[in-house]
């Protein structure tokens, strides 16, 4: 019989004497009651990038969908299988969340893949090609300015990635609708797992940076970011 | 302009002075070197089931995708976008994991809006109800078990659906073939969000059991059925 | 008569009563010795970003260029006056500089006004337009990248001029040849106005990052840098 | 890989700790704004002649362009790559500064240069030859003056450098016009690197002299003959 991994198994029973010795109360209460998270996150896969460990988050705060390279396809009701869009639909409706964060971060494979693939996929069964060619036209424009490194370049696109899902987030009627009425607001931010920085994006300009009071702890002041230019 | 959650940022300012100060070399390295994570995980976006909370796995050990109930839709090269699929390449082909796990937990939302779906999506644009879809017939036969209660019927899907995933999950040649030489061992777990417990599927019968030397929560604290969902 | 701006004067008696005040000697000896830095600078005209003030240099420590947005021309032994060129000699030939830092800085005018220019200067008398189309092409690519927001453009055209000017520098063959035999170094640097940060440039790469111990004062602990992936 | 100057990242390590430390905001508001500063200074790239140094000036205070010799060229519009020009453009079109400073210096390289140089340049490729020779022919008076000693000759051609750079201001349409109406001052002055004394030009005779208030040196320190360079 195939063994579930050991170390797995290891961390389960940390979680048993740690979080949850200390939060059982807490389990049973949200068990009882149902989740009612006010966050909705749309993260990465990246084993590095997990959204509960950056916001230090317990049972019950965030809402996570996972996929690769934080992407949101457009709405497209045609009947298929959307999973994110199913996520984002029990987020809003059953939920009713009052944010949604896209978190994107650094040294994204996934972006790092959309730069490398060709403007097509491989093959019809090239599912990495085809999700990250949501990304294109943004793809082909960055491949294409040489003059930038290709640490930037990736840079760049995990960053423009996060503004195209927050575009494409707002292609969905319903979502729209509750942004434009106050009940729901859109976020952007970009982890960089190098350093733990987190930087927060600009709603109005869609530049990134870190926040009042997290750029600069050694010297007590607000710190903006060098991508603001 | 709008504000970045105010306890999104406390909570990530406890990270940067708690988990952050503790790894920052790790952090570093895991930058410098890409993630190489042995485990993947297909959880369900529930706030209460973290995959990283439950295995309390530091970062670079879990490469996650989080959809809707943890599901994996069978193997589809159509050409369309495909993220759980992408997931599932991209952690096979690229970070060649040697585990899938697919955690399906207690109190899922999304498998009880299959429960009480109607057979179809009630709309073109019903995602949650066209993702959920995924489950029939298996929807169908227990909503027509009026001997189970709605509880115990929605354990039984939630269970059903591990097993769904994890069939849907062979289905991917790659997979298939990963798995038959002996590079990749898929297994499934149910996380019951009440008391904490993890239930370790059985790859052979398909049951869920508490695994050995978990079982003994009277010791630790109080149990539950998890039947009683 | 013109008078000579008062509060100039008054910094030059803060100048008499403190610097000169505390280093009289040392101006005494640099004057009768001559001047021998190991260091030439070439820097923007910008007001925020003195190289004296950024490396806390004393007298004799700077060989300083400074003109818009720190570009160098290629080599161009054509007659022509040739103001920049004729610094490059001066520092490489009679002081033997051993090193040539490239600096720019955030927020720059000239880089800023490279990204608006039309792509050809508006007159024959636009100094401006002229010189700043030293960094076409790269003003051309990347105002076409409307998915960056227009201060991400600035700051990868800011980086993008540094690594142009130490790329004009090894067009002079003296230059090239010191760099060759090791006799010379060249290095890029960046500094953001807004917080203070000084980001370096890998001379291997290209990439742009805060020093070993300088990205994260706080915490102890080396930082890299977000544009570096 | 090439290691940054270690004594460039002490002296930034004073300047995060000292100047920025106390001057944060400034900084900040500096990027925010923008800069405005009131003068222009045009000065030599003489290590031992900082202009932020000689008038304690601190950020956003002074827009700087150093070259050789703190030299203008005469206003050409003929389409090639002029950066002092450039920079002047900058100053008094975008910037509006009020105040345009010749900044000359003792012991100066460049000026030295020019005495010891042919008449002609040496090579089509002798920048500094061809850059000095924007003082012929008073170079070429001073060299055959052999009743004044080397020292004197080279201080005599470091203000005449100066008066010479303010007549070629002034052969710049824009900056005529301005100064002409009232908008636009022009100055020289004249830094003792031996004694730190600042000399002022009269802007009616060209004489230089000690501003009033500083010339009795006797109380701060000794003097020295300027003459004797």
């Amino acid at each position: 019989m195939i063994k579930f991994p050991p170390h797995l198994l290891e961390g389960y029973r940390n979680f048993l004497t740690g979080r949850l010795e200390a939060e059982r109360t807490r389990y049973r209460l949200l068990a009882e009651t149902g989740q009612r998270p006010s966050v909705m996150v749309i993260g990465c896969c990246d084993s590095r990038a997990a959204p509960e460990t950056i916001f230090d988050a317990g049972p019950g705060e965030l809402f996570v969908v996972r996929n690769v390279a934080n992407l949101v396809p457009p709405y497209e009701p045609d009947g298929e299988y959307h999973g994110t869009s199913a996520a984002l639909e029990f987020a809003t409706k059953v939920l009713k969340v009052g944010h949604i964060v896209v978190l994107g971060h650094g040294r994204c494979g996934g972006i790092k893949a959309a730069l490398e693939a060709s403007p097509e996929p491989l093959s019809q069964g090239d599912f990495i090609g085809k999700w990250v060619s949501l990304l294109a036209p943004a793809t082909q424009t960055l491949s294409g300015t040489t003059l930038m490194t290709a640490a930037e370049r990736e840079t760049a696109l995990e960053r423009i990635s996060v503004r195209h899902s927050i575009a494409n987030l707002r292609t969905f009627p319903d979502i729209a609708a509750m942004e434009g009425s106050g009940r729901l607001a859109l976020h952007g931010a970009w982890f960089d797992i190098s350093t733990g920085e987190l930087w927060v994006m600009d709603s109005a300009t869609g530049d990134f940076a870190r926040p009042d009071g997290f750029g600069d702890e050694a010297e007590a002041g607000p710190a903006e970011a060098p991508m603001a230019g």
